[in-house]
């Protein structure tokens, strides 16, 4: 019985390793060089100890952690969307669902179970962790497009508008790296 | 005041996207391309959410987590050293100290002294904690070089012996994960 868990949960630590091929539009601070999902959700999960300090809301903080590592799994089969994606909408529900189904399935059922749930409720962004988690998953871009002087956004033609209105979510999780935030995106367009 | 711990940690997230280009010997799944210690950590991390059940002792998760997060980051300025490597010693401590209070010291103080203490919690091998954490360490190359036949073990002639004193550690976290990895070892050395 033990063993035949354990067999499952090697099973899925061997899938997610394609977490590492799956390159996002962003790239490394200074650098030309796009990031993986895998460094993205390890720098994400750093990002969260450092900085639950600023949470507007009380958080537990392991739930947060599981949330950031595992939010972007899905798109070992569905693939990553950009955030200013014009034909497609960034957040596939349906197709990423079929996809959690797949890849959590492979673990014994009450993890699958428990995964899954984290994932959609990081999804709906709802709760203080999944408000904080997001909050994380749209800073960090923010951060690596500054070092990059206007990076993807400048690359995609993306209207200061359009940065605002999806950056500013972060708000909900931390008004205090909303704030640095705004400036930030302000500096960098000029207003 | 909170603005300049903000402006700290900040620096610090900057810094540590240097964890990216680390290369360790270990090659991905399956595959010729190395890994990076980024991705290594995040792989890690997510191991440990899914095989805390199989732990020796009861464990706090929120801290194996954040060492595995940052267990790497002092190889930013003391480099990686392969675990069969026959003219460096692995832990270098001396050299990785150095290296921690520097880049843990960007961060605002309390950090700094929290983060370097997990750190050398997890060098020091001790606790249930890094004991679970350093089994996540040694676990996955294993399953690496399981998928690479053989991988860096033979690529490098490190013989049986040696694979099992490096490895055998893995049994003071978790005994149930150790006796899979002893089969697999002597499985690929015929044994």
């Amino acid at each position: 019985m033990e063993s035949s868990r354990l067999k499952k949960q090697i099973e899925f630590i061997k899938e997610v390793d394609k977490l590492k091929y799956i390159e996002r539009k962003t790239r490394l601070f200074n650098s030309n060089r796009r990031e993986n999902d895998a460094e993205h959700s390890w720098h994400l999960s750093l990002m969260a100890i450092i900085l639950d300090e600023h949470s507007n809301e009380n958080i537990d903080v392991l739930k947060v952690l599981k949330m950031l590592l595992i939010h972007d799994i899905v798109e070992i089969d569905a693939g990553d969307t950009f955030l200013f994606d014009t034909k497609k909408n960034h957040d596939n529900t349906a197709e990423e669902f079929v996809a959690a189904k797949r890849i959590f399935g492979i673990l014994p059922k009450n993890q699958a179970e428990d995964l899954i749930a984290i994932w959609k409720e990081f999804e709906e962004g709802e709760t203080s962790e999944a408000k904080f988690a997001k909050a994380m998953d749209r800073f960090q871009p923010v951060l690596q497009n500054q070092s990059n002087n206007g990076g993807t956004w400048f690359e995609f033609n993306v209207i200061y508008e359009n940065v605002i209105k999806k950056t500013e979510k972060i708000k909900l999780g931390s008004s205090t790296i909303w704030e640095y935030v705004e400036k930030t995106i302000k500096s960098l367009y000029n207003r």
